[in-house]
């Protein structure tokens, strides 16, 4: 048993899904949530830039003493998880492996979607994480780069938005696929328009609905839970624009985001 | 005359517009373009922290012996164009008063329209660049925040665009301005698109022209311009990403990107 905290970090707004999840499955955690809103997205950067700012993002949660750490963000997890869980002294779970595992367990064709950001897509990160559960397994990847302005626009289901589903998903449908994981934290709330393009055939795996799961069964593991008589908490910390996160976050926390507290990063090196 | 360098900053790809009218208009000048691929966009992040990151560009530039500088952005030139003013020991152009000039110019109904980032319509300085000129202008702004996404996905003339600029531009056209100022750097890809949204009886602003217009008249004033013998080219530097930033802003610029240099920026303070 344990009452240190979690930490748990993003680019951003996205990882509030991963946060809603972890508050559901996991009542009794405290959590510190990190969104690097000052440097958001990651999804255009460069593997070593991500790596570089998920480190130092690292360092502000350890700093907190935090138990255990969820990269909540796939970019991330696709370019710094390896270095991330070499580096911290706790224990550190990302978003690609268990959308990975979730995906290898819902096909029954063995034919397995993936989409994201132009990073994570690039990375291979999620095809490795699947063939690494079931090397017989398929995997169509597109990179998605209109959904998270969608998203972050509020526009979930308007035609423009439906268009544009269209034209990235199309060519996976036709493709036969029967699983599609959502390899990004913004898109679960596209869930029902990306539902309605792929049709009732094809299943979508929420990466936030299975890493809590895993960060779950890794606090069990470790026998790092909280006791039962604990209560749950969030304590929320972004790098820019608190008041644009609150507004924006209620989207993705499913309640109303409060108390935030801002903390710059950065010196110039010029 | 003086054949120092000019110096041009964006938060990434869109300040090359700029660079394209720079290198058309003053083809002796050399020209330093400074792209903070690593930070991009600036949009939707703090004024303060824009104008962070404005200033320590503007260090880098002024390290490389510029003889002006150029705010390429309209976000930072929004927020932060009074401070570099304050600060800088060289001329320093932006992008919103050229834009606001050329429209009050143009405009017969005094009814002006602007479009851009959510930061650049926040600020109010389209506004109150415009009131300046002529107080009598009434000015209606919306901020756009997914055509930044559809020009950097190249989805210039794709039917999900003309829907969402529809979203956008109705109001406006419904509104009857006569003069449509594009306040960010991207929009002039869309120009086609947004003047067939707008009907022929729009006049579209493109602020790249104007603004380097008004550097032309600037280095006339000081006589800082380059001698008519002097060879005119640019160089590239970018805070992230340079293989991304030659593929992109071949579009932008309206010819081959070559020879990108890459300079990381930002140190932990964590």
């Amino acid at each position: 048993m344990n009452r240190r905290p979690i930490g748990v970090f993003d680019s951003g707004v996205g990882g509030l899904t991963v946060v809603h999840e972890l508050m559901r499955q996991l009542p009794h955690e405290a959590l510190i949530y990190f969104g690097d809103t000052a440097r958001v997205p990651y999804g255009n950067k460069s593997p070593d830039t991500v790596r570089r700012y998920s480190r130092e993002i690292l360092d502000i949660l350890l700093g907190r003493d935090v138990k255990l750490v969820v990269v909540a963000c796939n970019t991330a997890s696709a370019h710094a998880l390896e270095e991330l869980e070499r580096y911290a002294p706790v224990p550190v779970e990302g978003v690609v492996r268990p959308g990975a595992r979730a995906a290898v367990a819902a096909t029954r064709s063995k034919n397995i979607g993936v989409i994201g950001t132009a990073g994570t897509m690039r990375s291979g990160a999620y095809d490795r994480a699947i063939k690494a559960v079931d090397p017989a397994a398929r995997v169509t990847q597109r990179d998605c780069p209109l959904f998270v302005p969608f998203v972050e626009e509020g526009w979930l289901d308007h035609p423009a938005t439906k268009l544009v589903a269209h034209e990235y998903l199309d060519p996976l449908r036709k493709d036969g696929i029967d699983t599609l994981v959502l390899g990004c934290t913004h898109y679960p709330l596209l869930k029902p328009l990306l539902g309605e393009v792929m049709g009732p055939d094809v299943r979508l795996i929420d990466s936030a609905e299975e890493t809590a799961a895993a960060v779950s069964r890794e606090l069990a593991r470790s026998t790092l839970h909280a006791p039962d008589d604990a209560q749950g908490r969030v304590h929320f910390v972004v790098s820019d624009a608190p008041g644009q996160f609150e507004k924006v976050g209620a989207a993705f926390l499913g309640e109303r985001v409060r108390d935030v507290e801002t903390m710059a990063l950065g010196e110039a090196r010029g």
